[in-house]
């Protein structure tokens, strides 16, 4: 499965990461303003904000996953398999195709705010990509330096929800996780206190004790309250190196190790790959799974008002520097 | 506090966390053969064994946390506050000094077999390396590519613990971490099966389940678990770079990210650096909390046979690989 | 708060602990097929079903915390604080206080089908039973011999759930409570298997360590997660007395112990009755706090013709039986 | 397994489930003070406290689970299974079978104080009762109304452990049972505090969320931690009543059900039956899993300078008080 994050210092940081038992083939991709967006039902788009993601890029297509535009808007699309309900084609309506909603929203809002405002219309159809790449069961968290949402089309209509905690995983529905994190409230970065009893002498044998109770196992549920503790209390220096490390210390409290989750017999899923987009700068920070450094791709290093896709290689095989 | 593992693939792994909330000033250390031990109460020791570690080198002597012998036998030393208990200097006995113990195995054993050999007349003494630099408290995991064992100064005496586990934290002992794993036995990287009800069409709503009650605080209990779960599940190749990337993966799973251990108003305890050596090639491994790229110091492009340390700094800082 | 639940043996089961810091002084209530309901939308109700259960009469009308009435149809009302709303008076709608619900459905239906039906039209609203008895915030469960629903009036709307468990606690709404019981689908009344590791000896150091992961505190998912295992376990032989017994057990799972419920300084919420319904024959069994003995009054040894309520008092105080 | 507790209001209470699938037949048995206990090792004892519990009797030796004394001295055995291991005998050791130890201390001692003499020089030897009645694997609380103590014949020796939680249950050893306790040091009777995050808006969704984390299932380790978290907490008034009442919630909370400790296909393990003793009334009250109403023996109605057994059958089956 996935999980997004969003982080602030002086900048604002947004990424996710990738798990799945292998990967399609994907890219960084940069799509520049001038790059033509045929939408299925909603015509073409040409002048649009410069995007920077990780996308599969089928036919010249950027099948985005995660990106941030160059006002500093991300958004990435998480499994949400078994409630994603996506519907027809509707008149009236602004109808995107999941695979177009997020060029949709990164091409056309600078904001969260204005991104509310484009879904006042949207209804999000179930027409695939192709008949080869089917509509993949989603739901979305869009975000800014401001603020973060969480997109879900489910059978009883489109939901948007405020996402003050500023991650996402996957099932269940977002309102339900959040809902699950009452159950941690307790959960603290300092020593627990002795509630029990005071007849006991009762104490803690280890640091690290007042988070006792966060789940560690890889599920979903597991995962969003893990993630959304570690990055509440995440504390760093705001210099860029201090954010993105911090930023990839949260994403790896939610890593998924080879062999621990077995989906089928010899198939796991790993943390294909972890993102870091810096909002303000426009830069694409990622590692992989057998890549522990940080790789980057940064969008105001090409020309932004081209019209075809700048595409750069996902680096695999650890780069080891060796000091002798 | 801190986390230890081993790994075997084609080649043996050793490795370990260090954490906490400022470091002393360390550097990968090379102790070849001629550099001179002298004991304070073993007399002195030229002719032993090559060793590779991370050390804080006061004085010219290498205060070694853990590292690796040329011959592939590996030990660490970790946090193990309010149970460690040193003896005083017994005549009839081989009194070791907790700070030289490390030397004392690593020098004089090529094998667990050895140690166990070598530790049975051994009394671990509470001689402190100067008066600034007081006896750590602390227990060991020694380990080889066949086996691994943990020892323990207690008041009640000294213990050496078959380690199958491959695994040490710190608190409580190791035999009660190693009971209380009998509380996680169900715990699976498959799917859970339904046991609760047949009537009730529960299902896993999520990947990964099946170790739902695995736990993810950053106690010392709960580390062990977590890091024994993953590393026992662990499957990678077993090229250097693969096995090397899987270790990091493993050790990852207990990560101490900046902000979740309080240990003091404002400070914070953090993973300062994880290792990973390998036993075979002699190689040590390293990240920092704020470099995710491992870096690497080889013992064998240094001249094994010469009587004074070769250092290395660890290096700090994003080492961030710029694609464009 | 409060736990119900149903059971099954040759007869139907049905009953709840009412758990809160005081009472407001209940009686075991017959309503006879003659008493007349007048309903404050409804009109009046005199041919009905006769019911037994719990009740705080407050003049003259039977305000019905839990009850059955003679074909067996068990309802019983359960705090649902902060997420229970009830409508305004709604022209063309069957409009039923919320104080009223009980009387309504079990005076009228038979069944849970029955019921179902009778639900389709209905309209919950917020006229108060009095001005000191203001509406309680309730959902409700409603059972017979083979099927329970669970009606919740929420801010969107009555929902009408399916309760295959067949037990109710609290928050949150019906249908999160179950999507959690997934969480707990590998618990087993049997031992756990070793899934974790072929190499670590692990082993069930105790009888009953397959349902590790149940919580055992009082909250009401806990409770739910709890009574609903122990129900769905329950093994018992099918007389009378063998099942009433194994009922308490069921509900003694989630019993209220003074002292482990602060509700405010020096006040504790505690399990003041538990009930179990006979619904084939009419018996109302129940326990207090303070009276381990089972109490019973049987509908059938009544009048059921008559138009006046028969009032029973609740016992209180332990009965000891000396056998010497 | 079993789980036994203290309790104090003005009198002092001990008590115990005793669960297992199948009962000895056991019978509330009265030793007098002249009755003549013929120890294997230690001649003959016929001048002695008079004692009250409940027991197997076997060719008229009392085998007692649990008992008080005259004195108000109490005392239970409990599985202990895999850990117990009893001595041979030894010379100018008090040689006392295992079966003999309840009738040795409770015969001659007064107090913890005095039992804790006695056990200086005691040898718990593995001399069987009878060729049909071999070892059981046990250990022991030992409590009066100022202190309990816990006593467990292991492998390494005898341990005499204070036991200020005036609990126990069964495995592992009752060191390793306190020190787990500290995992629990933060549930609280009241209402958890948020220390997860104060941008989040979590809140308590139900009563009694302080004790989230507390376990639920019925192993031995999760009995210890709900017995002693319920026994800490609990509230009552002083009289009789009250108190014996409170004590059978105490003991309820870890009441096992049928069904849900399945111990082989088709045979569970219940709580055969649960005591309560005033130890300064001589009072043995208890309840059957057969039957929720508490009956009692008193010893003090018998004549106890008697010199053979008193013995009262175990009342089996609900006695249902039908109030019409």
């Amino acid at each position: 499965m996935c999980t997004a994050a969003t982080y602030k210092t002086k900048d604002f940081y947004f990424g996710r990461t990738l798990d799945y038992e292998f990967s399609y083939g994907d890219e960084i991709t940069i799509t520049p303003r001038s790059y033509v967006f045929n939408f299925r039902h909603m015509g073409t788009l040409s002048g649009h904000y410069a995007i920077i993601g990780m996308a599969h890029v089928a036919g010249d297509y950027p099948l985005y996953y995660d990106g941030i535009n160059e006002k500093g808007l991300g958004m990435a699309g998480l499994n949400f398999v078994g409630n994603a309900v996506y519907n027809e084609v509707e008149e009236g309506k602004e109808n995107i195709a999941q695979f177009e909603f997020i060029p949709w929203i990164l091409g056309k809002c600078a904001t969260v705010k204005e991104a509310r405002a484009l879904l006042a219309n949207i209804n999000l159809v179930k027409t695939p990509f192709s008949e080869i790449l089917p509509c993949a069961q989603l739901h979305w968290i869009i975000a800014d330096k401001n603020e973060a949402i969480t997109v879900e089309a489910m059978a009883d209509g489109l939901h948007i929800w405020d996402n003050p905690a500023g991650v996402l995983t996957n099932n269940p529905p977002f309102n339900q996780q959040m809902f699950m994190l009452n159950n941690y409230m307790h959960l603290s970065a300092k020593q627990p206190e002795n509630h029990f009893s005071d007849q006991l002498g009762l104490k803690a044998y280890s640091r690290g004790m007042g988070a006792l109770g966060l789940p560690g196992d890889l599920s979903s549920a597991s995962r969003f309250a893990r993630v959304a503790f570690v990055r509440d209390h995440s504390v760093s220096g705001d210099t860029e190196a201090e954010s993105v490390s911090q930023f990839f210390h949260i994403l790896g409290s939610v890593d998924q190790q080879r062999g621990c989750c077995e989906v089928e017999p010899g198939k796991y899923e790993i943390s294909l790959y972890t993102s870091c987009c810096n909002g303000d700068k426009g830069i694409y920070y990622y590692t992989t799974y057998e890549n522990h450094q940080i790789s980057a791709v940064d969008m105001n290093h090409e020309d932004l008002d081209g019209n075809t896709l700048v595409r750069y290689p996902v680096l695999q095989g650890e780069k080891i520097h060796m000091q002798n």
